[in-house]
């Protein structure tokens, strides 16, 4: 309730707002005997930070993560894990001028009719830095999935429009080292040049980010209410900007038809294998051992300075700029909370099938 | 845990298989004091039965809802509410033939390496009857909902392609006494042919489906993980046959611009009014008083008669033809399933809220 | 939340008023493969119904439990387990004269001030056929444990003061085979003559039972707020007429100091031994290899025909006589329920232990 | 799950080890409008100290709480409160000695077949510094409590037998100015005297708290599984010295007949009012608007300097004398915790009943 904690068995309590003291969490069942350092949150940590190019903020969110708890020489004990983040960068005073306006595609106007005031200070609990708290998550469950033999990877696959096509296995492995997670050269020169007309238009794009999960096995996920798809979809809306979650053939599958849609079985190599993925490796709900594959659309970034048309808290036309440090487009940096929350969803899932047959019990 | 129960207030648990003895739930958490009977479930059950026409199943589902308990002279008693049906046409020996293949498209392979084993009878608790617990707790859902002056409502945007166009509000009131839940004429027509051929092909089809809830209040909806967008997503993805869900501009927003898909905020008649939509109702997931708009992929059947390759239990490959009452098209019947998830989200949203302030607090 | 379902991986689900149609539960997360009949469930709930002879209502509760969903050839499939009792013997007209006032000791006060009004036949929820569902669900809950190797017995040890003293296992194990499940059967005498006289006097008798599980690994319970010992006191608490819990030397350890209470620890033929168990076989929220020990106090049966001060629900001073077929002393048939929730309790903290260790993982 | 949170609407979630490098909490579920400053968590923190007279560690547990989150300009913003005391006086050199040994009457054992290990630093996540959170959570729910007109109180009943008998409400009220908690003065002088001698005899002893709440509603609560004396003992059990529970007349209503231990009802200055509260204000699980009454049994506390007898890691029969700097009695040091968990308790009730009819929502 509330909101604040996610998953079931793994689960996570976030905390703080933008301009507070601190942003962090609390991992609540994170199995004992885990290999487990400050090294292993800061390094996917490092991936959310802005990049160093032209599409993002230019704030300097050097976020360091500090472990409070829950680790013992060097491994989880079983305990809370507690990691905090102490925010450094606070200025406050760039909000300043627009803290009795609404800003458009923000969550000001829903904030204050929820709770009769809000903190304005950069968003407050609504500002993209909650997801400080979801990357350190994520960063202890893809931990647990290494072990398991899961691993997650993603990749910006459309900004503006531009869509990334050719690319190899190898440039998605390297899509972390490029400036806008677009592992396809040709889509990328295109985007960079996007961006550079978005900021001389004062505008922002947005785009479509696509995550995998390999090596999960058949069988995770619960069925009706909980299936492992809905867990995702409800993972990836949750995430700021996203307004579309699809998983495999997605929105696509409407226009196909069952002979096409449905993915042949046969025995390869002595193994049941689905001989197309467009189910993206969940069927009813629950996984099939193919890869999963899940889309999200990303909205453009909502602070653009731009004049746009609002309203004051008292309720008064006004025009508004939202002048500031702002990502031109959020996709690179959703991507890897996206990743997060799909390696947190998962070890749910794989905690939740622990339990699933009696001959399992230990 | 284990997938059954909807809901952290208002609590939905599911219960039932295709072919065993019943199916129902217990609604946990409805506020004491509404009114409520059977007949107002029979109401919304009947929507979810199979058209009269070509695109659904010839299986008489006739089915009766009975509450057992929780309803004492006309109204709500505050304590659960149990709602059966009783399982009257259950023609097993129609799976026979194929019990021993997986069926492409569906949970037998999935199910198997869960739990070990399998109801083979018609997908046992996979089956679609299991939607009708969603819908007799949606049906009380809806009830509450009315009292707050919410209301639900929908439509089957496309199919097979053919997009809805050009309807009225009239169309929209009206759609369930169409065949295929789609308030357009013309493609009405345009999908009946399609529908015609595809059961000469021996297959089946998808398409899209909207849902809408109007007088929603601004603020409904927690922060962070269980924003109202992440809820509704959760809950439209757990429906069998969803493979993508969109909120407002939802995809299409991946290609816009900031300023194209900000909504502009003005004073209008003395009250905040966004003057588009593309949010879809919901800012930082929160609602914000507009229209709640969700578009949902359906993908398309996957029992079809074609003959299709598979594998057996005993991994041996085979050729499977799904022969029997199936729908060719699921969109007309999800389409009472997504707005009964909708309400009882929205419900959920509703009771929480009841304490998101101090002056609330009765 | 609106506490009608218990436990977080094995959870049941109950509704049902004692004169409304029926009474049940869904139990969802029962692992599959269990072996599970009807029968199971019948032999334990046999053991809640009223005894034969004096100390019990007259009502003859003749239960039949019912499987609607969950079990297939024979076996849990992993999905809900819907079970439903019909209720048979509903003599509303009894409870007619006193429809009105507030019985001393009953809920009905309270349920009215929650709910605006009550469902007055009987108790409605609060009475006591809510605990069928418990028993029901313990009985599935029971099936697990014995495949662990763990066993749930109990007895009634004391009923208007006069206390079980004198007792051999052998009497223990066929407690259920007595009148008032004590195995002393010179107590059992005095309890007889205790209860004849409480008849004469229509007044009613508390009392103290006990409950035992063997065979419990060391480790389950989670630390902190979900400590075993926290589970079973919420678990035996939440019964109807219990007022006090305590575990192993519960309230006598107040009166004890640290050299008498600490249980001394042994290697006794190999093993780590605790030699004695003041601890009750929990220490620090975990259970230790000993066997667990739970004590409950009984009140006395609230319904009793004598005279008794009230007020009426329109709030006028009256007198009460609830005259009906109540047991004189309810300890005989609050153990099985107690033992079934003692059940439950460990079948979830055997579920949840399953991921405790990255090594368990399976 | 995983036991570190505790509370459905108003959550806490709690983290941290003696020794590691800070013990806190996040707070979910805080109603936004609530005025709350660290003046108000660091007071009732204060209660939780060692006194400064005998019975208490000698350890200067300068606890200081750090709001990190949550509040903004004296407000709760409806946001999580995340709130951090660091650990500065950590002599883990202490434990060196028995760090090998598992101490009696202590978790060591359970936690380390429980995960595999244990962190042996002064007991790590079972240490009584784990209680930290449950007061500053207690602290902010005494703050909502207040508002509603509910008040918390407590008070030391008994050690090693002595028990409070004579005493004022004034006593009473001034009950955290005197050493032992104990509001008689008589008893307090033989349980410094009792104290001096187990000091001495380097033992320890237990005793018996009971804490009120006052101004309580009727109708909190909810029926069946999470009655409010069934969420009362949960929250007390939990408690890390606790072993027994009880409301109202508790145990001894086991020995009461129905004719004494039912409180009659009458009409007193127009209100319905119990006379007597052998209830403990709680009726079928709901507050009845009487004063709510639990006790609860402390053990003595488990780390002794005398001699005792062990096993080591090893499995080796082994003796241990555990130094260091131990209350002698808890029982003042558990009554803050207790009264805090009463009270985090009694706002989840409070929310909960939000809902309860269709007339409260807003």
């Amino acid at each position: 309730m509330s909101g604040n904690t996610f998953g079931k068995l793994f689960r996570v309590t976030s905390f703080g707002e933008s301009h507070g003291v601190a942003v962090g969490c609390i991992i609540d069942g994170c199995p004992a005997g885990l290999e487990l350092s400050e090294v292993d949150i800061q390094k996917e940590l490092d991936k959310r930070k802005p990049t160093s190019g032209i599409a993002s903020t230019k704030r300097s969110e050097g976020d360091e993560a500090k472990i409070l708890s829950g680790v013992f020489e060097g491994k989880s004990t079983g305990t809370p894990i507690a990691v905090v983040v102490f925010n450094k960068d606070q200025h406050s005073t760039d909000y300043d001028a627009i803290s009795k306006l609404f800003r458009p595609g923000h969550a000001d106007f829903t904030f204050t009719k929820k709770y009769g005031f809000r903190d304005f200070r950069g968003g407050g609990r609504s500002s993209g830095r909650e997801t400080i708290a979801r990357v350190i998550a994520g960063a202890v469950a893809k931990k647990i999935l290494v072990v398991k033999g899961i691993t997650i990877s993603g990749f910006v696959k459309e900004i503006g429009g531009v869509v990334a096509k050719n690319f190899s296995q190898k440039d998605l492995e390297n899509v972390y080292s490029t400036e806008f997670r677009i592992p396809d050269k040709e889509a990328c020169k295109k985007v960079e040049s996007l961006i550079k007309k978005s900021i001389i238009k004062k505008d922002s794009l947005g785009g479509i980010i696509e995550v995998h999960a390999k090596g999960v096995p058949a069988g995770l996920g619960e069925p009706v209410f909980e299936k492992l798809d809905a867990e995702i979809a409800f993972a990836f809306m949750g995430i700021g900007a996203i307004k579309g979650v699809e998983i495999g053939s997605g929105f696509d599958s409407a226009k196909l038809t069952g002979s096409k849609n449905n993915d042949s079985i046969r025995i390869v190599n002595g193994k049941l294998k689905f001989l197309t993925n467009n189910s993206g490796g969940i069927l009813g709900g629950l996984s099939n051992g193919e890869e999963i594959v899940v889309r999200a659309a990303v909205k453009p970034t909502s602070s653009i300075a731009q004049k746009q048309q609002t309203v004051s808290e008292r309720m008064v036309d006004s025009d508004i700029e939202v002048i500031g440090r702002h990502d031109v487009c959020i996709c690179p940096r959703v991507l890897p909370v996206a990743e997060s929350m799909l390696a947190i969803v998962l070890v749910n899932a794989l905690l939740e099938n622990q339990k699933s047959r009696m001959e399992y019990l230990v």
